[in-house]
């Protein structure tokens, strides 16, 4: 058990009172510190410097971690360090104590003697903001204002207990003429309905999911639909891409009218990205648009449908040709239908996952090293963490460029140029379109690599990440020129150009004209990966 | 040949210089006035209030509108006077000299003398508001601002020469997030390409047209957009509300694909409603979302689909129930395609044009009782005016509720309630959605008189006016509870409640819940009239 939090979070407080309740010893990594150096941090600070500080606490760190059962209370900036957060992760599960910056400086500037203190105020929000993204990837996040050490402690012992399945978070994609909640959480399913009324949906409800998500999880959401007093109605439409077309699209405008969604009506759709897609076009459409509740089943549509409001339909021509932006009135994201979701289909929704890291957040990337086995095992907190964390990145660039005008969300697209040319080259049978993706990063990694933006180590990273979520990273033998040609014709290549997403280090992207010369020079390495 | 507009206009000045040019007597009304009455306006106003100049002036009028063969100038309030209008209506074409309002007071007092100039400018101003819209429906609209007053009657000259066929008149449809223009005029086909890059649409364009529309009009498009430097294709779809489906969207998007349409590119409907509202809609969800320009060649479609972004298709179980909210970027209505238009689709659109008198201008629906011959006989300069100001009164509506969220829209359906049961019973081949709306605003009419809402005569002049535009006004013998059965199905009844436009006072609507006895009664009344 490792606390974290800023200065005032009263992590040592708290520490000590845990630490009792659970039969554990408690130890301060600060104390360990000012013990073996002799001296006070305020002096470390003052004769070495923070580097000094620093080299210190990651020793401290070091040797805390290699011991189990303790309670751990840490340095603020402890996390900061990747050696110091792999081990503290390693050695047992990360709380975040949290409060509001303002509260956290109050209780600080209360009781005095920290270094940090000397620094102005803009600094030291400054410094919060840089770690907030750190300590919000731990694996339980304890509110702790308003409440005293004891009932943090009490707080935290409970959902220790509870085995992480009642942790939940909320993410506002902040669009402009229709902001909206996701809702991430273990067991919401059963919240349905309530989540509805609060979003403000009304009228008749159709829910739209396929019979294999239908008939595990139909039964509860319409349950929860009806106790909150909503009609709802249920139709399935048949499972997998090569459904998601046109006529399935009328399919479902049909069922809406024999069952008399009218234009205050709304559809819910339960299921993977298929259901969302379809049932998003036809709410965007039934009436010229009514509103549509989302709860995605599968790890792909949880951290990729949830956010962005595209939907859409194939055409034989090609995927996504027809569909429109329609934003959900509401996003339901219960991380406790992933367990019936097989590992192939995890895998490859963990690729978007790491896309989001690869893209826009370092920090996510390292949580996915030191978590890998967790959200594989389909730990709950884990998940909730790294779902609502995808979200979080995805609503960050969308809410940018809402309606894919101005190209900030083409960074989105990163490993999805080759992945679309290997879906359509596999006839979107062969591969899961995360699989696709997977090796379309690496692709692209190993593309920014020579195009000098990111190191041999960086696209290493990559790859090994991949590989341990069990997803390919190696293309098929196709002849590369032939990929080309299937990437010209997909729909992101604008006016002719050819657009390609680059990383330039890990954590952020951007969009480039590429030769595709590049492009079929990593191809021909990285078959020999 | 009259002149009209504001003090200040120049009536007199240009008058003198036009009769000259023409070789035709002149005359002022506000001399005449004078001379019989043996005082000055001024004094006229002092002595006997504006009532009594009003009553002198409204006598001239009579008289001057008697004979043929002159230029008048009227005083700047003469066609407030529904009668004046009338009579200067039928002795020859109204023209009026526009300039702005600033430039109108700065003329004024710097000749000086007018009764009007002791008023306030707030009052001024106010009163130039007012009788605007009446200037604004004269037949030519001549621009004085920095041309002489000679200069302004050679234009004048011109225009009338070319029978009106040079008239034309732009409105700005200024919704927040995606302003357009609607260019309205004689021959602007051949402009088509012109316009469209001006209007900022990029890339390939596919035109959607049918083959009757195509054959007569596509040629000159296509022409004028290749020479405007767009690469252009062309596709026919099938004619009739029969085609308009999710099947002919289908074929529709399946082109774009074969002419290579990517995100920018754009698509151009010409034809009627069933074009612009597939091609719309194609356009609406085509790689969610290209741009569309608009050439309409009905006058339904000119005056109804030019404005409100609806587009849409059927589906077997009733119309327009899929469907997007998609503006153009432009819209061309020419109303030299209007003269193909067979007499009966052109009254069915003149339906319409009623409407949009009935529901907010009443100076509208005098024109049309003023004009209809030249409509009906496809005269350009009254064309023009007619789609120019329903365009005007439906953009009015639709920005204040662009997605028909507010209510606002919904007096646009005044008439379609009944209008789209009939056309449901006729199983839409009986009637034309013109025809059904005629019928349909007789019924609301009556039921706005049965509510105390307008006046037995109101209703009259309604049923006279749609009589003379050729539109039928008694419904069918349909049994009237059928028809309100179809109308509850029809997706403007909102969650169950049965709400009606009704008329209060012509020029004025509002959206009411009404019990069905109402309709039935005013249907029985109907049936006899």
């Amino acid at each position: 058990m490792v606390l974290i939090g800023f200065m005032g979070a009263g992590k040592t407080a708290v520490g000590r009172r845990l630490a009792e309740r659970l039969g554990r010893p408690f130890v301060d990594a600060d104390q360990v510190v000012e013990e073996s150096a002799g001296m006070s941090i305020r002096d470390i600070f003052a004769r070495e410097g923070e580097a000094g500080f620093r080299r210190r606490e990651a020793e401290a760190v070091r040797r805390l971690a290699a011991r189990r059962g303790q309670v751990i209370a840490t340095g603020g900036g402890a996390v900061m360090e990747r050696e110091n957060l792999r081990a503290l992760r390693a050695t047992g599960t990360l709380v975040w104590l949290r409060a509001p910056i303002g509260e956290l400086l109050a209780r600080a500037r209360a009781s005095g003697g920290r270094p940090l203190l000397e620094r102005s105020d803009f600094e030291v929000r400054a410094l919060y903001a840089r770690r907030e993204p750190v300590y919000a990837l731990a694996d339980l996040v304890v509110d702790t204002q308003g409440s005293s050490p004891e009932q943090v402690a009490i707080d935290i012992e409970q959902r220790l207990a509870a085995g992480g399945a009642r942790e939940a978070a909320a993410v506002d994609v902040e669009l402009s003429a229709a902001p909206y909640r996701i809702h991430v959480g273990h067991g919401l399913l059963g919240a349905a309905g309530q989540l509805a009324r609060e979003a403000g949906v009304t009228g008749r409800c159709l829910l739209v999911t396929n019979p294999t998500v239908g008939r595990l999880y139909a039964g509860a959401v319409l349950e929860s639909l009806v106790t909150a007093g909503f009609e709802a109605g249920r139709i399935d439409i048949p499972d997998g891409e090569e459904h998601k077309t046109v006529q399935t699209a009328e399919y479902v405008w049909r069922a809406a009218v024999s069952h008399r969604l009218d234009r205050r009506s709304f559809f819910c759709a339960l299921g993977g990205g298929v259901v969302g897609d379809v049932a998003g076009f036809a709410a965007a459409t039934y009436m010229r648009g009514v509103s549509i509740v989302q709860v995605p089943t599968t790890l792909l549509a949880q951290v990729d449908a949830s956010v962005g409001g595209k939907t859409g339909v194939n055409l034989p021509e090609g995927k996504n040709l027809v569909g429109a932006f329609h934003q959900p009135k509401l996003v339901i994201a219960d991380v406790a239908a992933l367990r019936t979701l097989s590992a192939r289909e995890l895998s490859a929704g963990m690729a978007e996952v790491v896309k989001y890291g690869a893209i826009a957040d370092p920090h996510l990337l390292d949580f996915l090293e030191d978590r890998m086995d967790q959200l594989l095992a389909g730990r709950p907190a884990a998940l909730v963490r790294v779902v609502a964390r995808s979200c979080e990145v995805k609503a960050r660039v969308v809410v940018e460029d809402e309606r894919e005008t101005g190209g900030r969300r083409e960074v989105l697209n990163f490993g999805h140029t080759v992945g679309h040319g290997l879906e359509a080259l596999g006839g979107y049978r062969t591969w899961l379109h995360g699989e696709a993706v997977a090796i379309g990063m690496v692709t692209a990694a190993l593309v920014s690599e020579r195009l000098g933006r990111i190191s041999r180590a960086e696209t290493e990273r990559i790859v090994a990440l991949l590989r341990r979520a069990g997803l390919p990273t190696v293309p098929p033998a196709v002849a590369p020129e032939q990929l080309l040609q299937v990437m010209a014709r997909d729909k992101k290549v604008l006016g002719g150009r050819q657009r390609f997403v680059l990383l330039r280090g890990l954590g952020c992207a951007e969009v480039e004209e590429v030769d595709g010369r590049w492009i079929l020079e990593a191809l021909a390495e990285q078959r020999a990966l």
